[in-house]
């Protein structure tokens, strides 16, 4: 018997992304984990051992017949997210989705307006805001603690899997959208997009690609994406007018930096405005003790709080609505080699974020 | 009495790069230094030193006056460079100037102009170009080591001055592109670039930019160039079709590395390319032993060698006009908000580089 | 029913180690994994977790009264490793025991010696010595890659637990002691060891310590172990005679590194000894590629190998009593202020290793 | 005509580190550097360079017959520093002598009382202390930033040039035994030395050293010597009861780290004694900003200052000879295959340290 203050869950999609959420969802006090489920349903009984309990299927219908599932988690490709979370929605079930949302920002726009039709969460699995230094980025951006956000730098790159379907920017772009997306003020989203790519190994779509986006106050977010370099490196500065913060997530030990090194003009006397028209403060570097958690377990937490508590989770449907805005214009900047693109921030609800 | 198997020669502009040129000139078996000139007498006095021999004056003319002065050195500021190099060449005394070598392409090819009509030697002090990196770095491209270059990506960032007089392209850019000009293949030369930049703290030119340089054979370059990064930051990565270079500069052991970690797309049967499209190499990393030169050293010696054997150096004013019109068509894209601009390169004199 | 190709397995002890026994022996093929049994029941019961199938006992008899269960892995205290083993071996029991194999040279040597009475595999989790990287230590050092041994420096620090029952030597010693006992040739193991250590913190034992080893022919062996440093820090260097192995345990890429760097002795006519005595040779350096697989994984399949061939493992009993002699005598010195102690070897079996 | 505000200065010895002595006199404005002395006259010569108005000779006579010449700085082997100082000194001129002062506690105790009796400056050129990094470590613990120093591990190493007429102890110990005298206060300089080591090159000595310190307060310091290592380290970690801190001298950008990770014993009800009774502080870590200075920049201005003050530098003969007697202990141990030695610390002048 099901603990009723459980909530009945089913993870479809077994794939890359589906193990990890069985482990946090099957951990969770605050789930009950009844299905996996995959179109190959070998993949899926694999997944869940020799030992579990867990049911397994290749059929949807069998997850959504059963009454005691209240919520699915979807890890399927992104080109399957608007039917599957559709299904789920339509039969009463509260959505959890691999970033990106779907394949379109039509296709997230409907899921959006669905979920909100029926009173249903609609959640985009956007990991890295759970984390705690990202946590920690939205915090020091929020309190002013490092001031106006002046420029943003982040560098996404390793051997990866040069992915047949998508390029690097639909792979790996949505990570630092929706990390942008969180820890940016409303009021300082991407406005406008350009993008260059390249693909030397003939892939049929970009391996490597910039992006350059256009932030309110003449500020800048830059992003390299890629998929060939040897090394691996995820690495994100965030220059604000007060102090810089630097993220590198591979680092063992000293993941977040936050330097009190800035530069700011300063009033000088006109005859000698050119020598003393800037301040420079070199000062000490501060990394903040974070906390050793798995962020997918605060996205499952998040995901939990949501569906008991009847609100929008941290990371909506919304959030990932922008974040396809922002993939769609890159897009249409890549296929004109680059040209600045403004991105398109409808407004969907009446000016609700 | 001057030995006469000695170069006499003088440095003008005795500020930020002087004392280097001073030093190395001052302990080169090649040259007999005699001058130290700078419109501020005391700075080039102060540094020379109490103890020294070499003259000191704020006048060119008492250097171009001195008949054992063959050559001369000039650093100053790029909009000078112009006016004292072609008084120089008039004056009938080889040349070597600091980078950028003009204030534009048209400045530039004048002194090319003139050097050659004169038969007089025009070098560009591209300092990079005679590191043991860059050397090498040339040598595994040339000998195809590394296979066909894909793509070059460098980031040169710290919390640098903020120029009053030059934007941050100008100022850190001559270093990638001079570096770029030295280690790609003459054919593989860059055909046009996009740039984009901001201006957070109000300097009224970009103190962050980014270039994006396409280079025949769909490969790309890109330059990260910011004045405001608290962390410093000087990498290169040279994408091979076979191997992959990573240039670390300021790591205090292993400033190269190869890698044999590339993807390679491979011929697969019609019915499993989807899955079989790309080969993923990932062997050793080999990081060679480099020697510890002073590259400035090797750049006063390659001065001499080209004045002894009266032949063009390795970086000659050719070079320079080449990074000039990189930077000028950069410039062009970055007022027009990053279109992709063409790089013009005239056939000068009938082909030769 | 079981598979007749499984062997049949449980883990005791589910503390800090078990869960991770738990989840591989789960996933390999090799094993059944049919209970987890701990002296406190709800914290194994919490560890396989609510969709789990695992029985689970604080009963050690409820165990061995299963005819199914052929093999035990031991995650308990070293000071119950005697009595669990000893019951598991009279059982008919294989066992795997974790590191140290016990709490003293003469319960290990009993563990052996009834293991050998009855013919079952006696396995000691030397974990380590099953990483890609350790793997290829053992191999370098076999083939002459690496040349003769001539020292070995080890750090392995960090903010520790402060364990109240056992220093920081019996904590962190049996991982630098088995990773030597893997690598070394059987005739250059230690011979002799001087330990010292303090005590800051007021824990009544040693928090930070050095061991010193003398190896055969003049070769040196230095551990420094510490609970106290706020940086972490796995850092193993083997020099040899023609290369030196560097391991950085830590580094996110490089966990290898192979530098032909070395000095060697020359032979130099008489007058000149002074300056010609020594060659350096300073040459590339090359990291290994390496796999990414679980050691614990392989650990595992080693336990089964013995088990169905009945052979002695890679890391068997033996190895632990060796680790065991190390960790004695180590004692012995640091109670005697650092004096150098005699690694005792007796020809237990006639001279097997 | 030499300025009379001037104190006129020779350099004795222009090999490893003459240069940079003959550099640092050479700019300083409270310096009129008049000699460069050298046995090898030609090497001086070359090292002063063709520009230089600096005299060279072969022979100390000349320098000291020189009345304008009123202190010298000794850059020659440790061996001849007792008869070139006591000239010196004899000759009634300061003399700052390069480490270690002199080749024994009893050459290095004469030379302290010569100077005292003749009211000279006696200054050792104990570089490192000097140097930002360094001042900021003596400050944090002078004023209980970090509470009480618990720990101390250097580790010093590198493929150096093997010495045929020191071991790596006489080497390179004097740098970490003068940075230790110091940083630490008085009350807890070093009571007794263990050494240990190893010749695996046939050097004749030691080229790999371990040494341990003890320092009151059952505190430890612990030094790591190599001549052999491929990897240059040089990381020194000072554990105070409050906070940690890690100079790591060639990290390009962050040389100090200051951890507030820390561990300490606290009070608990005897019942809970096992479970409560240390406490884990991981706060923040902070880098202090340090200036950028050449350190023997300011080793001449302390040389300088002491003489026009006729007071003692800050590291004075007797912080010279202070190393000297815990080298001298750390041979015997060395001799003694490791034993703990005591370092004798006579009361030379009735308790001044």
């Amino acid at each position: 018997v099901t603990s009723p203050a459980r909530i009945g869950v089913a993870v479809i999609g077994t794939g890359y992304w589906g193990p990890h959420l069985l482990r946090n969802l099957g951990t969770s006090d605050a789930f009950d984990l009844r299905w996996a489920c995959d179109l190959d349903a070998d993949r899926a009984r694999t997944l869940v051992g020799r030992y579990s309990t867990i049911r397994v299927t290749d059929d949807l219908a069998d997850v959504l017949d059963d009454d005691a599932v209240h919520a699915v988690a979807v890890a399927t490709p992104a080109s399957s997210h608007l039917e599957i979370a559709l299904e789920a929605l339509d039969a009463g079930r509260h959505v959890l989705v691999e970033k990106p949302l779907a394949a379109s920002v039509a296709e997230g726009q409907k899921l959006v307006d669905v979920a909100d039709e029926r009173g249903l969460v609609l959640m985009c699995d956007h990991t890295y805001c759970y984390t705690p230094a990202v946590k920690h980025l939205r915090q020091v951006v929020a309190d002013g603690t490092i001031g106006a956000v002046e420029y943003v730098d982040s560098v996404r790159i390793n051997l990866g899997l040069v992915r047949p379907d998508i390029d690097v920017i639909w792979d790996l772009a949505p990570h630092d959208l929706s990390i942008l997306d969180f820890v940016l003020p409303e009021d300082q989203r991407p406005t406008a997009v350009a993008a260059l790519g390249a693909d030397p190994v003939g892939a049929g779509h970009a391996c490597i690609a910039y992006l350059t986006l256009r932030l309110p106050g003449d500020a800048i977010a830059h992003l390299h994406l890629n998929w060939l370099s040897p090394t691996k490196v995820r690495t994100t500065i965030i220059g604000g007018s007060r102090r810089v913060m630097v993220w590198d997530d591979l680092h063992p030990m000293q993941r977040l930096s936050m330097y009190d090194r800035t530069v700011t003009s300063v009033d000088a006397p006109r005859e000698e405005q050119d020598r003393l028209r800037f301040s420079y403060r070199v000062g000490d570097m501060r990394a903040p003790a974070l906390p050793e958690n798995e962020a997918l377990g605060a996205v499952v937490e998040e995901f939990a709080r949501a569906i008991n508590e009847q609100s929008a989770p941290l990371t909506d449907g919304r959030a990932g609505v922008r974040v396809l805005e922002v993939l769609e214009a890159a897009h249409r900047s890549l296929r004109r080699d680059g040209v600045m693109v403004g991105v398109t921030l409808p407004a969907l609800d009446g000016g609700r974020p």
